[in-house]
């Protein structure tokens, strides 16, 4: 953990942030700059680098705050769907080096797609 | 379980693929149409529609096999991260009725990026 880690801070609430769900291991805010109406982060209590650092045992508690928020999103959005992506390391544009998977409400039609693209 | 759909053929070696990793509820194979090398896909070996609807018991079987499919990538295309991406409903994208997740490695540098955009 480190003391700069602005994840960690809006875990232990010295951050304010609207927490949308929570579990022992895991919690889900509203993305700061969101690319599309209800973007929002499902970050790990504890702070681990990324996705690869994760212990497999608290898989059932990421599956269930992913789930419980993207519920809670359809919900407030009135979305159909959803997309979560996780960036895993610098390479894989990762900006924070605090494991956090995205979650992206989607609506029939709304026009959105997601790509994989060569910078100009 | 649809006896149409392409995964659970996978899954039952009715349809031939190279198993990356597999483990109790998962496994992982080559996507049929890479968007980048090595792009893979993570799939539950049981017929379930999207991420939605997976049992979240499933969560540490679903983190170990992106972790070790991942782990494999890195090392057999020579990456130094991955992305890692859900599409849950056809209004999020999801082609493959039959939850998945794709597994992109990605190197440093390699000018690709993931990007949210409005069809034009």
């Amino acid at each position: 953990m480190s003391e700069e880690c602005i994840f960690c801070k809006i875990a232990k609430d010295e951050v304010n942030a609207e927490k949308i769900y929570e579990n022992k291991e895991f919690f889900s805010v509203p993305d700061a700059a969101p690319q599309i109406e209800g973007h929002s982060l499902v970050i790990s209590k504890k702070h681990f680098k990324d996705a690869s650092e994760l212990p497999k045992e608290l898989g059932e508690d990421l599956l269930d705050c992913i789930q419980k928020t993207a519920k809670k999103l359809l919900d407030r959005f009135g979305a159909d769907g959803f997309n979560i992506i996780n960036n895993a390391s610098k390479a894989a544009g990762q900006i924070v080096d605090h494991v956090h998977f995205h979650i992206l409400p989607r609506k029939e039609g709304d026009g959105y797609f997601i790509s994989l693209k060569k910078k100009e």
